[in-house]
């Protein structure tokens, strides 16, 4: 009976939930500018209703009760994950989340302008206290969790993960990547390469979108595609609202957005229907949920095979040219090139931006730096990793993410554990079937069955070392991906 | 302190109705089909939520003290329109409501395939169910509210409206429209007319519905066209969100549907922003409502010289044709035809439509007559009102509308309601400024200007005979209509 009610309220939680991911998506894509003040003031309702619903206090109770009603395996997990969310809706006292809240959405919108004019001196004062107030949810949340402060920020996006294992993880890494993308460079120095030509009329950017969304596999009556200023994935799993950008001069941009957001898209609309309501059935992490956005665009849409393909639909679209060949287009698209920004980064330099931001992050929070001394500290790293100075470009280092400015700190190690997760998943699949080449060649839906099976349909009901154990017969390890990276672009 | 808390709770309620908006225009614009069950889950939680926020307990309490504190005469309306929300939520037993709206539910959903197969027999059980509920829903709202069942059904509509007011002002119209119709008949018997010859361009009608949507004082930055199925004005006052549907063989039907509801749309955008988050802010009535959308379809838009000024529209859109010189156009517009379906009616017989239904559901509600009856009475009264016999035609006779199969009884004499208040305020409007024919040519901003400060601004601060009677010089009086008719048909 409690877990009855406890199931009602949270799918009450997550049908207003809904609304908002709706009403965000149409901020995001359809909303008249205009509208944005009243649009912001009925979101905020939203949100204050949502952390009301969490602090209902007949929760405790009904969670006490449900311990020991409930025996199914599946009901424990199901009632674990709604603890979760019940215990980090109640874990921080109201003053501090209004107070975050505020200093978050002042730095972030002072930050839209600040980054542009490279005003750090703006920016820093804004920058502390968004930190300062950081620190004391991170202390508030590490002492209920029994964690150190900048783990208690990673549980939030990565549960489970610690920075323990991440020290370990990335000192692999950085034992070989710069090494390699050393090697790389010179491989490709003297790679002859064709840039395609423009303009590619939107109009027909948008319909090889959804062709290639096809191909892909996305349900059409459970999503759709739009246009917005910063691309994303939302709505809900029942109807996934994608969106893109188009370039007119470059094809590859939206193409490329397009087929990763399609991977998170695919893994939301393969979320078991049965759970779909409850926290359990949401995905598991954003490392998951990065791994499948990066399977599509780095394992699949990146592979030649998956090129090769490309090609004719290229050439229906907007013509043949030299540039389309399939071997020019492999070449573009697995370009290594060391650059400031980490969104246009290639596969192989992204995990030096990360690994840069997570030393830097959990330094910040753990109260071993201050946030004076970023730019130094980010000039510094970005030599060492990547051989680029940002000596008084602010807007292309530290001021070039949105991440921190609403103290989303613990964020971007998932994109990396995104990359790897990616590369275990290719590797099992290709030991347990037939190479990706293969599987591209002859029917990508035994890709999609191995996902769905593997990863999708399990929602949140395992732990990620679990779920990633079960699918790849070993948890988090970077050997697939290094493997993955030297016989892309060194074999 | 106690107008403030409740200006802020129900400023809430908006806000969660302007969440409802959106997602319901989504719904009708923009969802795949498959997301469907999902949405209908969480707009009936919201629906859910929004009652429960007119039912917090503190309310009776916080209106016994702001009757005494509040002092100031916009106070003491925007108490009052509060109040009657409140009234309106609470004067009904939970059960009712709960059974109204599955029966209301099932009926509605039924309807949308039984309609087109004739089912009348299929239709009635389904139907005698919510008539059954709707005399419950009436004869409690009528005892709280002291009035007759019929009139506090009108009264949800049409605040202040009686039906003893509309069976004098209906028996007015009955004594001259017949003849009227038959007049225009044969005086346009032999008048040559020339149909537009399509196909027209989807693109092109859209393009052209959002210049005439500019030429009406249409403003973008709050608000936006899209298509739908059934057409209508949603969103909110800060974000109106019209629709139409489009037809290639016919230009009129969407470019009319698009005026129409950018009339609505207008008396939106024009309420006053400073009470917009409260009920006081919102339009008066349905009444009111239809007036302004008529006024922009009927006063306006099929004024000769409006659709002079179409001509060079239409040409510039679809290549000039015979038909759209200005003369033919304005035979087209306003052709008279008595035929069946009341939403495909003209000016001058949609209000036989609308008295037939009026006296029909007036007689349901107060037990003058039962459901089975229906089909005789429909039949009788158009072949009264339209000499049109729909025996056994059920789908173009009492099973043609929407309204009454989840419940909507008293919405009907709107539209009437809606044409007599726009023939006062062309009327007034033309005897303070100048004819309509003079504003169209020169500027219609003085149009708009003069319905903003007598209608939009007022919102519901005023009721409504007030407002008309302060705008047009006298209350709801159809002789202003009927000169229009008279004067546009036989003048």
């Amino acid at each position: 009976m409690s877990y009855h009610a406890l199931s009602q309220h949270f799918e009450q939680l997550h049908h207003l939930q809904h609304l908002g991911a709706i009403c965000g998506w149409d901020q995001a894509t359809m909303m008249p500018s205009g509208g944005n003040e009243a649009r912001a003031e009925a979101l905020g309702t939203l949100a204050v209703l949502c952390h009301q619903q969490l602090q209902d206090p007949r929760l405790a109770d009904w969670f006490a009760d449900a311990e020991q009603e409930s025996s199914a395996r599946e009901h424990k997990v199901s009632l674990a994950e709604m603890r979760r969310q019940w215990r980090d809706a109640t874990l921080l006292p109201a003053d501090l989340v209004r107070a975050m809240s505020l200093a978050g959405s002042r730095c972030e919108h002072a930050w839209r302008s600040l980054r542009p004019a490279n005003d750090w001196a703006g920016y820093l004062p804004l920058f502390e206290e968004v930190l300062n107030l950081s620190r004391q949810v991170a202390s508030a949340r590490a002492e209920t969790l029994g964690l150190s402060r900048y783990d208690s920020l990673l549980e939030q996006y990565e549960p489970g993960m610690r920075s323990a294992r991440l020290d370990t993880l990335f000192g692999g890494l950085k034992s070989w990547l710069p090494e390699l993308i050393t090697q790389v460079q010179n491989k490709q120095r003297n790679e002859p390469m064709l840039q395609p030509q423009g303009p590619f009329a939107i109009e027909q950017q948008r319909a090889l979108g959804l062709e290639v969304m096809t191909l892909l596999g996305f349900d059409f009556n459970h999503g759709r595609l739009d246009v917005s200023a910063h691309p994303f994935c939302g709505g809900v799993s029942e109807d996934v609202r994608l969106t893109t950008r188009y370039n007119e001069q470059d094809v590859a941009q939206a193409l490329m957005g397009i087929i990763h957001e399609t991977g998170h898209a695919r893994y939301e609309q393969g979320l078991p229907a049965q759970w779909r309501r409850l926290p359990v059935g949401q995905a598991r992490s954003m490392g998951v949920h990065e791994s499948q956005s990066l399977f599509f665009e780095m394992q699949l849409a990146r592979h030649p095979a998956f090129i090769a393909r490309l090609t004719p639909l290229l050439e229906r679209h907007f013509g043949a040219q030299p540039a389309f060949a399939p071997d020019n287009m492999a070449r573009l698209y697995t370009r290594v090139s060391p650059g400031l920004i980490r969104v246009d980064a290639d596969e192989v330099t992204y995990p030096a931006h990360i690994m840069l931001r997570y030393e830097i992050e959990r330094d910040l929070i753990e109260g071993r730096m201050e946030a004076r001394d970023l730019p130094e500290r980010w000039d510094q790293l970005m030599q060492t990793y990547l051989g680029l100075s940002t000596k008084g470009n602010y807007k292309d280092g530290c001021l070039q993410d949105i991440h921190w400015t609403d103290g989303s700190f613990g964020y971007f190690p998932s994109y990396t554990l995104g990359s790897i997760y990616a590369s275990q998943q290719a590797a099992a699949m290709q030991q347990q079937q037939r190479s990706l080449e293969q599987l591209i060649d002859n029917n990508l839906s035994s890709v999609f069955e191995w996902l769905q099976q593997h990863i999708w349909q399990h929602a949140s009901l395992l732990e990620t070392d679990t779920l990633i154990q079960q699918a790849c017969g070993q948890s988090l390890d970077a050997t697939a991906f290094k493997h993955h990276l030297q016989q892309r672009y060194l074999g």
